[in-house]
């Protein structure tokens, strides 16, 4: 990992500033530039009850042609808003457009915030009229800024690796993303860049595929959104010679991805502690990614983990109700190293399990008995802060 | 409704005692007993995971024979314990009998509590041993209070009715249920008794169907659990004549349950309120339930009523992920009788939406816009007293 986030990579510029729209301090309005024409690839929220913004941007995204820029507010989701909110959302576009000077057809745009409410357009308007993209790690974090709601920090990845043909490649990423978080992408928005040379339908297989193992492994609390988005531009700097090459790329893409997942979790809102679950013989990859999302998604577990009470019976029922394929009479079932669970209750030392549940990450560990593949899925404790957070976040 | 509970109907005795299996004050094992040979029905928990018990009395009951009693305990839930677990039910199911004076085949089993600990077999069959069942609304209310866990007051429903053909047919229940409540039958059992003479194929096709409308549309916190029993036994004294008959008791039967989930789901734990949902507009019943129990078991619509926040777009967001048919543009949204969202944000009183949010009973209603049917479900509110419960259950 390197420094640098989002502008990590050669060929982009950011910029951000404040138009109000979010209640606390600082910049909620941010852009993020390719110097010419980058490939782009997006997953999307599986909402039926999806924002503007994810429709326009889907839609894009989806013709395969090349992207200049994207533009993200935070503090209104921009969703539930009629048919005023797609057009607010053009005009988002339009202006963002203006200032790249690319076809409108070239930006992408993202929201995040509270549903149902319009975004202030003049105010974005005049805005980003206003700013003037800049490359370097104090912009890149300023962005990584910008796109936070109920973020208590900012979520910043870059990884760099020589690739097998010689050449230097980067992959650089930013990520906002506190409640409203559950697989199949949650109020979560992540953006990379990278200065890879690829082709369109490349670039979007290798992104839905790195974001099943990362993105989509990411609860918080069990609630999908409606404005998810991770979205990847390619400047098309640094060719990819082979498939060594793009599997060096793909390694580099996925730990930037996997790093800002977990940077997710670990921010949860009211959270006090990451859970990594780790799942192994399952019968397939999808099914222990399943499993181990359900164990790090229990409300029981979460709770559990907040009150260090190593409660292993909990997980065993989460893993029950998974609908995975399992042997319960070889299921094993670990806190941190202490194995607390195999078939029958093991005689464990429940002092050193509760030490691993009070760690700022929190190592949960479930073997299923039926196969060999495996999975991870990462989540947080569930507080009395989040039921606080969530109670009076409208009003 | 009449009083009663699980004893309302004639032809059952019930009888509670205490071995000490649960930290609480008072009865943990309760023995409810059929005066003859009774026709059983059940449902139990969908986990892979599931509970000795769970596993002995899904036996017993998939034979179609007669039954004479069903044997509970709480505070120990035999589930997670292995092969010795399996024997301790035996012994359970064998002491129960003998009490009764009825083959061991005649008998089912349920427990409730927490996972992973193994039974005070000797003291339930010393328990056993010195009970005698009786009748009585005192003696159902001590049966309802002895299988309570984290309960806070005993859940009971019992109803009369005159059918067609003349005769006066009762239904009762008691049920336990208040953290790990999920749809498919969560950490909830639930007794029901009737004097209806019904076969036993009749009887199971009944129970399922009504089962899928009530009990599986409460949700507590999303954890569904190992132990999750449905039992109903009937007594074989009330002719059903006809069509009209049995649909007449089928009602009684639903109304019991419909009250013992609703009594489930206001006492949820942490609970200050109960939630109820009702879905129309759906393509079919099916879908409408699965929306109205996403709504009901989404944390954050749970932590915005808890408060009384009227974010409609929490609702908005919990039906787009629901994975059913919507029409965006003309769903509509209500917070009691406030209309909050008609495929563009409306606008209503504030005020008076969170008027209806502090009530005991708070009903959201949300029309899907793609057909004609609809379905109910029940939660509550989300407090940080649930977490508070959850993070020191089993130290």
């Amino acid at each position: 990992m390197i420094g640098g986030g989002i502008l990590a990579p050669a060929g982009f510029r950011g910029a951000a500033t404040r138009v109000g729209m979010r209640i606390a301090d600082g910049d909620d309005l941010a852009l993020i530039v390719a110097d010419g024409p980058a490939t782009a690839a997006a997953t999307f929220t599986t909402s039926r009850f999806r924002a503007a913004p994810v429709d326009i941007s889907a839609a894009t995204v989806a013709t395969g042609a090349a992207v200049r820029g994207i533009v993200v507010n935070a503090g209104c989701a921009n969703c539930g808003t009629g048919s005023g909110g797609v057009d607010d959302a053009r005009r988002m576009v339009a202006a963002a457009a203006r200032r790249v000077g690319c076809p409108e057809s070239e930006m992408l745009v993202a929201s995040t915030g509270l549903i149902g409410s319009r975004l202030d357009i003049a105010g974005i308007e005049a805005g980003l009229a206003g700013i003037h993209p800049e490359r370097g790690a104090r912009v890149a974090e300023s962005v990584a800024r910008a796109i936070m709601t109920t973020d208590t920090r900012p979520k910043q990845a870059a990884a760099r690796v020589t690739l097998p043909s010689g050449a230097a490649l980067t992959v650089g990423g930013t990520a906002k993303g506190s409640g409203m978080i559950h697989p199949q992408m949650a109020t979560m928005l992540a953006f990379l860049t990278t200065d890879a040379a690829i082709d369109a339908v490349g670039l979007q297989a290798l992104l839905r595929d790195v974001v099943e193992r990362t993105f989509n492994q990411v609860t918080v609390d069990g609630d999908g959104s409606t404005n998810d988005s991770v979205m990847l531009l390619a400047a098309g700097l640094v060719t990819l010679d082979g498939p060594d090459d793009r599997a060096a790329f793909a390694a580099a893409l996925e730990a930037v991805a996997r790093s800002l997942a977990q940077q997710i979790a670990a921010d949860g809102e009211g959270a006090t502690r990451r859970i990594d679950v780790t799942v192994t013989g399952a019968e397939d990859n999808r099914a222990a990614r399943r499993a181990a999302r359900t164990v790090a998604g229990s409300q029981l577990v979460k709770a559990a983990v907040h009150g260090a009470d190593p409660n292993w019976g909990r997980i065993a029922a989460a893993i029950g109700r998974a609908e995975v394929a399992i042997d319960p009479w070889s299921l094993r079932i670990w806190i941190g190293d202490e194995l607390t669970f195999a078939g029958d209750p093991v005689a464990f030392d429940e002092e050193a399990a509760s030490r691993v549940l009070r760690g700022a990450t929190v190592l949960l560990r479930v073997d299923l008995g039926v196969g060999d593949a495996s999975g991870e899925a990462w989540g947080c404790d569930l507080s009395a802060e989040y039921v606080v957070i969530n109670s009076e976040y409208s009003t």
